[in-house]
This record gives structure tokens, sequence and C-alpha cells, in this order.
């Protein structure tokens, strides 16, 4: 059965949310959870029917949001080293920390090693679309700055791998995020990108920002920089719209009616923008699987970011990558 | 009395609303409006009185969203053309068009050529914020792709003069868009622009993807590549939800009877977040005034457009960079 390593200490609110979803996900699908943390807070969280069965590995220090990811590797004694450490010793195949990206990454990247054949691993997220049904895979949101065109190659071809075996889709079709459509748009790097994808199966060309949400692509491809910005910049959106639609609603007694009246709308929309929904970014390129979950993960989240490393490991992504990587290679695709 | 040429044929809905924006700003503000383009479809949009009082300037070539803006040059009878010869001219001082931006920014940066002392002009767009009194000042979003450091330095400087003299913010406070707060984070480009904007007054640092929103800095200054990408990223985001809540609602007569109710709250965030309230995009930078309108342009957007034309022949925000620029380069600042 897949074991999963759960940092438990690694969230802004502590250990509760983490262990409550990892309950959740128990209670969905069978996999074996090793928590990783202080067993003194961790244990009076779980049931006692769960005492004896869920394991849990001693790690006393939490990497806080305001440490420098560079220090991580020297942290030998903390959450996420550990549970990192898990899988590099095959004690565990999947890794789900809520704690301090840079540090997961870096950890992740260094510890555990790259795929064969990749020059450098990518966080992936996925964005709603207007098709309520369908999710566009972006990458890279954030392990890289100052790409270059082979990387944005190897992130299209890892973004497609996986959402051919985590969504099924038999070729998917890929996008470059760039400032215009035409091929003669874009910066240097994207545009010697896009003469590096030209006839790989599933490229699409250019594909511009709103692009990400009407579903015309199912993988976009951009440099970490570029994609750390586009997706903050669009959850400081959804944020402002609904806080503004808040505050106007306070202001008008029939508003709030209206409002009550609406609601199953708005919970419709909540959930599909919910990044709980998704669970977290997977860390793709890496030898193993590591979920970069959000620093407010709730249980739902952390319940998701389990599933999602299950599937990860269960599809064998990492062996498509490095298969598909070789042939491109050898100009077999 | 400042004079401002139109063009009037450039937008997607041809010269009606356009026409019909500029009659708008003339009920409002005292201006000479001179319309670049097809006498014979302009003057039946008149209504009489005006049709002596207002000069039309023959020009029956039109750029269209899919000419090369390169080929702009040559096209000296179209309308973008012949409207940014009457500034070069000095028989009008701003231009609005709706037309192809790229040919736009071309002939504005070819013809009337750089202010003293700018490397390159921009494009500012202005963001909605948290705050329904304030926006952001962001630029540039789509002038240029891979901007060096000083670039972004004076990208910071021109929005800061435009800041002051349009919104009357005393020290408008500069935030620099990156992939994370903290000083070491960015790439080679904006950490190198960190350190030329160290000490220069209002200067924040760092400001995430987020920040464009929540009003927390007076200007944003990023590559064009990357604003381009954010601003468009940002529509689709605004337009994916109110697709979605409108989808939901239909499918449900209760929340068909609550967003009636709450008519008043989404109009005023449609006000909120409609381009028409801003008109257009200044090219900043230029010797003159060139606003850059959306294509869907309606008469509203046309007529804040023309407003922010005269707004900035009137500060005299030009005369205000090249003496900044100028103070900058002998260090006096």
């Amino acid at each position: 059965m897949i074991k999963i390593a759960v940092d438990a200490m690694g969230g802004d609110f502590g250990p509760k949310p983490i262990v409550e979803g990892c309950l959740q996900a128990l209670k969905k699908k069978q996999f074996v959870p090793i928590f990783v943390g202080k067993k003194s807070e961790i244990l009076p969280l779980l049931p006692k029917r769960y005492r004896d069965k869920i394991s849990i590995v001693e790690a006393d220090d939490v990497i806080s949001m305001d440490d420098a990811a560079t220090d991580a590797v020297k942290r030998k004694e903390s959450t996420i080293y550990k549970a990192i450490e898990l899988v590099k010793n095959g004690e565990a195949q999947g890794v789900v920390s809520a704690g301090h990206s840079g540090a997961t990454m870096t950890l992740a990247t260094l510890r555990l090693g790259r795929l064969k054949g990749v020059l450098r691993p990518a966080l992936v997220t996925f964005m709603p679309t207007k098709n309520s049904r369908k999710s566009s895979v972006l990458l890279d949101v954030g392990a890289n700055v100052d790409s270059k065109a082979e990387h944005l190659l190897q992130f299209a071809v890892m973004g497609g791998c996986y959402a051919e075996d985590m969504f099924g889709i038999e070729v998917p079709s890929i996008g470059l995020l760039a400032n215009g459509e035409e091929k003669s748009k874009g910066n240097d790097v994207t545009k010697a990108a896009f003469k590096l994808l030209e006839g790989y199966k599933g490229f699409k060309g250019n594909v511009e920002g709103n692009d990400i949400f009407n579903a015309s692509c199912d993988v976009i491809v951009c440099d970490g920089f570029v994609g750390n910005l586009v997706l903050k910049a669009s959850e400081g959106v959804a944020s402002t719209i609904s806080g503004l639609i808040k505050e106007y609603i306070r202001k008008s007694p029939i508003a709030i009616t209206g409002a009550l009246l609406m609601r199953k709308v708005f919970k419709l929309l909540k959930k599909q923008m919910d990044y709980a929904e998704v669970g977290g970014a997977p860390l793709i390129g890496i030898q193993g699987c590591v979920i970069v979950g959000h620093g407010k993960s709730n249980p739902k989240a952390i319940k998701n970011a389990i599933f999602q490393a299950i599937n990860y490991v269960d599809t064998g992504v990492n062996e498509h990558i490095v298969q598909r990587l070789e042939a491109l290679k050898n100009k077999e695709i």
C-alpha cells in the first residue's frame, strides 16, 4: 500500500487541520500515512483507534515562513527534511507539506534529486476555467526564475505527461504563455522556446494571459517568475472581487436578501475557485512525489493533497516523464 | 484650447462609438477635437450644429488588428499615422486611438520620438483595488519585452511623475513586481533594478502579484511582457467569475430573484472593474500624449480617454519626467 509522509507541523495553523485532513483522506482511500512532527502535539489529535496504527516520526524543528530556504539543507531535524528523507530511504512514496514552500522545493530537489534527463523541476498548479468541469495545468509557478528555452520545453513535456496520466487526456494541448498569439510575439526566451516546441505533439503555439481561464489549452507553460506573478495576481483579483461584493452587500439590506437567495451560486463559485479543492502543487521532475501545500491549508486541502500524491505515485507519471524526455533527446518524437 | 486628434476608425465597432464618445466629452470639457478618418462615414454621425465646427482630417486607410505593427511606418495614409502627424506638426497636443495598439505605439515612438533621457516608452494602466476609491498605476503593460534594469528604473520614475501630476499624490509609493517581498527575491533583471531603485524616494521594495489589488503601492513597475500577462490574466479571472456567476444564476429561479435584488451591487462592481471608466492606457515617455484605447471601446471609454489626454497635457507630466530623469542622472535625487 502507498505510504505518504505528512509534514504535520508545517501549516500556518499547526497540526490540527493537517491531522484532520489526513483522517478524512483515510476514510476515502487506502494508504498508509506517516506523520512527521511533534508526537506530543499529534497524538492527542488522533482518535484512540488510530493511535497504535498510525506511525509518527518525531521531529521537533519546524522551518517557519520567515526562515531562509537556503538554510533548509542544514536543518536535518526539521519536519520537511525528515519527511523527504522517508521518501529518499524508500520508507514512503510521497510527501505532503503545507510548510515553507521554498524549503520544501529545495530539499526535494537536493535530497531526492532530479529525474533522469530533467534540467529543472517545476511547480505545477491547476487553474479554474470558464468550463466548470475543466482546469488548466499551469507550470512553472515558482520553482525557477530566469528559465531558459530548453527549460520551458521540458516544462511542456512534463506538464503534458502529467495531464495524460492524471487527467487521462490522450494528447494534451499545450500553450506557451506570451504577450500575443502570433509566433512573432514573446520575449527572447519564449521565442526560442517556441522554436524548440514547434512540431511537438499537442503544441498549439502562444497563448495569452486570459487563455489560462478559457479552457483552450490543457497545459500552459511559463517561467516560474512569470507563473508566480500570474498566479498571485489571479488570486488577488478573485479576492478583490469577493471583498468588494461583500462590502457593497453590507451597505444595502435589499442586497443582503439578494445574497441569501444567491447563496447556492456563491457556494458553487467558491468551490470552483477554491484552492482547497485541488489541495496542493506537485513539484514535478524530481525522483519521488512531493506535493507543496498552501500554508493556510484547511483539512479539505490536506485531504485533496494526499489524494493527489496517491494518484501521482499510482499513475507512474515520473517514469513516463523519463521515457518521454529520452525519446525527445533521441529525436524519436 | 487643447486640441485632441481622435482616430475615428480604429475601434472594433467602427466610427459610431468613437464619435459618440467624443461628443459626450465635448459636453463636459472644453477642447477641440480633430477627427481623423473617412469623412463620408464620420459626417453623418455628427449632429448638424457640429458639422461645420469639428474638423475632419481625411484618411481612408485603417490598420486592422491582423496587420503587422512593423508595417505601420509605411502606411502614411492610415488614420493612426495621420493622427500622430497632427501632434508632430503641432496641430494637436494629444491623440486618442482605439485602433491597433502595436501600430499606435510604434508610430508614436518613431514619429514623435522619446522624451529627452528616456530609454524606452512604457504603456501605463490603472488597476482597481480593494479600496474602491484608489487605483494602482501599473507599467509597463506591453510596450517592451526583455526590459533591462535601467528601463525598470525609468518606468518607476515615469510612473511616479504620472501619479504625482495626474492623481496629486505628493510622494507616490513605488513597488517592484517580483515573486516575493524579500530583497533576495526576483529574477536577474528585477534584482538589478532593486539595487538601482534603493534609496529612490517612495520606493518600497518588492511587491507580489496580489499586491497590485490591495492598494499598498501607488505605482507598480514591471517588464512589459510580465505586465501584459498579469493584465490579461486579471481580465481573464474577472470575466471567468462573472461568466460562472451568470451560468449558475441561470440554473436557479431563486438565484435569479437574488441577482435582481443584488443588481446595485453588481452595477457598482462592474463600474469598479470596468476599463471604460479609465478609458485607455497612456504611452508614457514620448514627446507628446498618446492614449491607447481598447479595440472594444464604447463611447464612455472614448470620453474618458479624451479626458485623460486633456489632463495629461494640462498637468505637464512630460516636462516633469524630463526634469526628474535629468536630476536622477546628475545624482541630485
